[in-house]
């Protein structure tokens, strides 16, 4: 690849473009933009924006990433996490509906591109490994839940509110009796169409004689028609005077330019959740797109990943956008209905172009509460809750990581469900750690396998002592690892020597190094001698470096086997009695 | 041990007590009154408060201890860390001199003593290894340079002041014109013959034919001598008149009954203080108790130290007090001294006692010059910055928690230089664990042994890849193990096995199942099939929870020699040429 390519993938792909390509991706685009639009519209709703911003994010965003993305199919745009995340920071900010609220959107989406290249740039997209598959599991299904509840006021077309599960309930319940009955019909039914196309059309269209593919692109492209019914509905009653609430008028203009508020107080105030937008938003992205790209033996690099989204987001910033990042259905219709380069992407963005010039004046009387339906149908997909149950059979540690992700996400916010469920996995990691799990061994007869003297019955010796320490020795184990070797030195009387095995240790840092040398020189106030066994190379270079090995009383032996034969005594061994049922026998080690 | 007694130490060694131990305890807590008197005045002027509150928090506090704390020789009291740590908390809350400052103190020592009980009977004494040994050698290191040069005030006979180095120098440079001759002359003799009295005085007295012991105690109780002389002099010659500050009129009194301040928004603002002083008293403190306790073959319990050293804190915020913790100079003359029991620690509080009482009058005179000599030359004794190059040569993680706690302990304060410290020893963890080392493995010829195909000439096999994972598999490098696979895999065309070699993996977490049941899956869509070998006994348990051992394509073998000769091709192996240096064959796996 060129160089330049590496940083253009356009340069790549677009090199190869055929006629047979094009029509290929020009079919993929039309699909996705039947699907876009009503989507767009809602998740700007969502966002707490007006609708045509959900328009204007989907249109130069696209072609940003057509240029700049690694991945072939992904489809770019508003989604629904990102768009709660940005009501929830906007909302701290400004007012819902004044200027500055627009402002300080698209401020946001400019800043989490400007995060989203830097971090590409500097090849840090590793991070986004600290959010761990149970964080984001929970996070993304509480966000599902919250959105949901949160859209519910649009359904039953009252005021409603809030920020937390909590809130939103309690100002669902407040209007309880203030419910409008016209709009709770039209959104009931949107709702039950929209759950109906998801799950029973492509069955029906199958049993009418259609073939799979056209079933299943025709049932994604069908909510369209939910939006067209609704909204014939609402003009031809005039139910808007009857208080169904409607998107009413909408500018026919394509994506203005725009600039992102860039005053220091603004920019201080969103930097931390557009971090975390950022953060959250590449992770969903890059999950898809890796999946899809895997699914034809493609690859996509993380980095520059980073580097398109930060492009789209820039851009969204620039065009009276909000934060985008690549989204699961609209990508997964994009890769199903065939499109092949992200030529596709910026036939959508074309047909998006022309949507926001020319088809505005259709949605006048689309119904809120059908955005609504279609934002709850869209989300209550995204929940699942099985990952709850999988948690919990598999470790306390990731249950506990689901458990506080969600529960704060509910009952607290978006940011700190997500920053506390990052906190809650590093701080169980290290408590882990610092517990280390540490085995005597013993030699299983006849053999040079050294293995748990509670899980197996293995041979072993009075004067000599092997312990197999299972965990990289690092500072919040240095001192277990001396308290560990102190008591079993004070069981046994008859001790002459110790055998570390490190046969799982991957590091040794400082501390540890100290704690090592503390042992060494306590063992030999006490007449022990100190080893070492099957020390891996990069751990022993480490040690090398220190005056370790010279003040060592004992010798670093290349094998257990080694040590055990060197260090074996005239009399018997005797045999360990397993106290650990033997379903452990032959795996455990 | 009877059950009391776990939490009484004092029910466990008073029942022995012997004539000749009471003689022992009784010399030991002679020699330390000595030196203590001049240290506990101090210790006071470096937290901000009135001489006699030094000599009060080491009367109950000490008695206390003796009690609870369950090293026979720890001494505890004022020490010069916890001293400048208790200065810097303070100082944000309140004005030196005043009423309030020493009300926030003793509040401070109570908040601390709080959070050391509740660590302890939590048993939450790891807690504390989470400062590792470069955290702590850094910040004790750059504390002492801190605490030096904050005294140079007094020795000069200037006004200055600061928190910060930076702020400390431009203080001194400000009113360099205006030292105070008479004061620097007084200073600088002390300062003089203390360093003397540390390094000279024991050879010179064992020239002058004493007892190595007499010597070595003599030349530790000298310092007394000082503080007579220099006090003397400014009485003889009414040098307060030429503007040598001196201590002034101090009460003679028992430790009054104090209360600690405890509205809500003064317990807010200490708290955080306060858990770092806890932590960082209870390490410098238990690393002293281990270190004498290892000499004589007896144990402390870390746990019980938290209680021993929480009683000793809520008693010095109930007489007067401030914040203590066990300091090394006094433990190791105490130890030397032989002290055989915390009884000498009573003895030691009767004879401060006293002092408090009756020997007030007699320091009116003494110059603060003398004191901030005393503080200089026990502080020095702490600087080490030899640590700079050891955690240099050891590792650029180690090296950079040393630089990022002295930095910011030196230029911006105590607090955030631990904070800071910590910090970033979690997160190079985090850094180095998310990118593990992992190795191609093959067979060293006629063994069972398998090592890196880079250090050693092995045999492989073209169909074969046994692939050695040294980390922990968790969510930081779950998908990095996924990335490396898929390019190990598309480098090699022939591959139909792969063998995840298990030895050096001690977790394996959600994330990381999540990620091997990707690999799993890619693989089998692209022909080929996973293994496993060397699996440990608690990360099979694991998998087994899971769906992953079912969906498998291949096996999990017990050991890699199994897998070996399961997948052998009946073709021939090659051999690997190593390229990296040969000085790793032979320790390198």
């Amino acid at each position: 690849m060129r160089p330049l390519a590496r940083y253009l993938p356009v340069l790549d792909w677009g090199r190869g473009y055929s006629r047979e390509t094009l029509g290929a991706d020009l079919l993929a685009a039309l699909i996705v933009t039947i699907m876009l639009v009503p989507q767009s519209l809602a998740y700007a709703l969502l966002a707490g924006l007006p609708p045509e911003a959900g328009l204007y994010a989907s249109i130069v965003p696209i072609l940003l990433y057509a240029i700049f993305g690694s991945s072939r199919s992904l489809a770019v745009g508003p989604v629904a996490v990102v768009s709660l995340m940005t009501a929830a920071a906007v909302g701290k900010v400004a007012e819902a509906g004044t200027a500055d609220y627009a402002t300080a959107a698209l401020t946001l989406a400019f800043l989490s591109g400007l995060i989203l290249v830097a971090l590409g740039l500097l090849r840090l997209g590793f991070l986004a490994n600290f959010i761990s598959h149970p964080v984001i599991a929970g996070f993304i299904t509480a966000s599902g839940l919250l959105i949901a509840a949160s859209q519910l006021r649009h359904i039953l077309g009252i005021e409603g509110g809030g920020h937390t599960l909590a809130e939103i309930l309690a100002a669902l319940a407040a209007e309880a009796g203030q419910v409008n009955l016209p709009t709770l019909t039209i959104g009931g039914a949107a709702l039950g169409a929209l759950f109906w196309m998801r799950r029973g059309l492509t069955p029906a269209l199958r049993a009418l004689g259609a073939g799979p593919r056209l079933a299943d692109i025709a049932a994604k492209a069908a909510p369209v028609l939910v939006i067209a019914g609704t909204t014939g509905v609402v003009w031809a009653f005039d139910l808007s005077a009857r208080g169904v609430a409607v998107v009413g008028a909408v500018p026919g203009s394509l994506p203005p330019f725009s600039t992102p508020g860039l005053s220091p107080e603004l920019l201080a105030q969103l930097i931390g959740p557009a971090f975390l937008i950022s953060v959250i938003g590449f992770v969903e992205s890059i999950s898809v797109a890796q999946t899809l790209a895997a699914s034809r033996r493609q690859r996509v690099d993380p980095d520059q990943e980073l580097i398109g989204l930060g492009a789209a987001n820039i851009g969204a910033g620039f065009s009276g956008g909000f934060p985008v990042t690549g989204g699961f259905s609209r990508s997964v219709v994009n890769h199903d209905a065939g499109a092949r380069t992200p030529a596709a992407g910026a036939f959508t963005a074309l047909g998006l172009a022309l949507a926001a010039l020319y088809l505005t004046p259709l949605i006048h009387h689309l119904p809120k509460a059908t955005l609504a339906a279609t934002i709850i149908v869209a989300v209550l997909n995204l929940v699942d809750l099985s990952i709850l149950r999988r948690a919990w059979r598999f470790s306390g540690a990731d249950f506990l990581a689901v458990v506080v992700t969600m529960g704060l996400t509910l009952l607290v916010g978006v940011e700190a469900g997500v920053s506390a469920g990052v906190a809650a996995s590093v701080l169980v990691h290290l408590y882990k750690t610092s517990r280390p799990h540490m085995a005597v061994v013993g030699r299983v007869p006849g053999t040079a396998h050294f293995r748990n003297v509670k899980r197996h019955r293995v041979e072993t010796q009075p004067h000599l002592l092997s312990l197999r320490v299972d965990e990289s020795l690092y500072f919040p184990n240095a001192r277990f690892l001396e308290d560990r070797v102190a008591a079993l030195v004070a069981e046994r009387p008859e001790l002459t020597d110790l055998v570390l095995v490190f046969s799982a240790v991957n590091e040794v840092d400082l501390s540890a190094l100290e704690s090592l040398e503390t042992i060494n020189t306590r063992l030999r106030e006490a007449g022990l001698r100190l080893h070492l066994s099957e020390v891996k190379g990069p751990v022993m270079d480490r040690l090398r470096r220190s005056r370790f090995c010279e003040e060592l009383t004992g010798r670093v032996f290349l094998s257990q086997g080694e040590a055990w034969e060197a260090l074996r005594a005239p009399g018997v061994c005797a045999l360990s009695e397993p106290t650990v049922g033997p379903h452990a026998v032959g795996q455990g080690r």
